[in-house]
């Protein structure tokens, strides 16, 4: 199974010549490079500083045997990942005080992918909500679109989503 | 500057329509998936797993100041890197004795990621090409074309290519 980029990518070469204005990857070749730019920065640079270590300690650990690598949390990893996502709502606001959506004047797979990695970190409680405005006003209208709600209904065992998680006016 | 794989996108988007059976990125979409799938294995995996630590600890380390991690190289991290690209020639091998080339019939960007970050490892003398005939042969017919060969006569100050980088019968 390839990344989620590369699903994006295949996705969009079955269906998105028909989607039009709602094609989540445009039509527009240097638009394009934007999207791609952005789910890149979510998918693997959210992922490695923020999303990836915070579900690694908080959630797997928790299934894993000892030997491989599982037990309790590392606080220092989950400071640090609570350290980053600062910056990183910074950017998504910075991004959004321009442009409708992250990566431009549509919703596009730059703003699934930036929503999907926030969110995991919001079940857990460790997004900031008051770092960023305008970040924050982006997440909720990504949060309120049908498509969204059935990720809100999802709960892990043993681990109760933040009250901030399901909640469209958090 | 966004990575290697959206360059390759955007490129192929600019010039791959006009390049019929020479386009590195093909036409079909199951085709595309592979492409993208290996592009994503050597410039993520390969990046994280073998040509990122060696390029860091034998290369990058040396210029970077000690605050930054800089220093002298840590062996441990040469030897896991020298340990995991074993298991890279095994696969490339793997791929190109039922293909021609690492995701199908054609050249594509797999190849060119693949050569890339083998070429950096090679340069550093740290890939065993006794390892796997096959991948052997597909490196040297990457080597071998035209395009390739401005890369061989590339130089690090103070570090000189190992004997094999730019023998093209190595």
């Amino acid at each position: 199974m390839p990344g989620a980029a590369i699903v994006a990518e295949y996705l969009d070469e079955l269906y998105g010549p028909d989607m039009d204005d709602r094609r989540l990857l445009p039509q527009d070749t240097g638009q394009r490079v934007e999207v791609r730019r952005l789910m890149s920065w979510f998918n693997d640079k959210f992922f490695a500083e923020v999303s990836g270590p915070l579900t690694l300690e908080r959630f797997y650990k928790r299934h894993m045997p000892t030997e491989q690598g599982g037990g309790a949390p590392d606080t220092e990893v989950i400071r640090a990942a609570r350290h980053n996502i600062r910056y990183h709502m910074a950017y998504i606001g910075w991004l959004v005080r321009s442009r409708d959506w992250l990566a431009g004047d549509r919703l596009s797979y730059a703003d699934l992918a930036a929503a999907a990695h926030l969110s995991a970190a919001d079940y857990l409680g460790d997004v900031p909500w008051n770092e960023d405005d305008a970040a924050k006003n982006w997440y909720a209208r990504v949060k309120s679109r049908p498509s969204f709600r059935p990720l809100l209904t999802e709960s892990m065992a043993g681990i109760p989503a933040s009250p901030s998680y399901a909640d469209l006016d958090f």
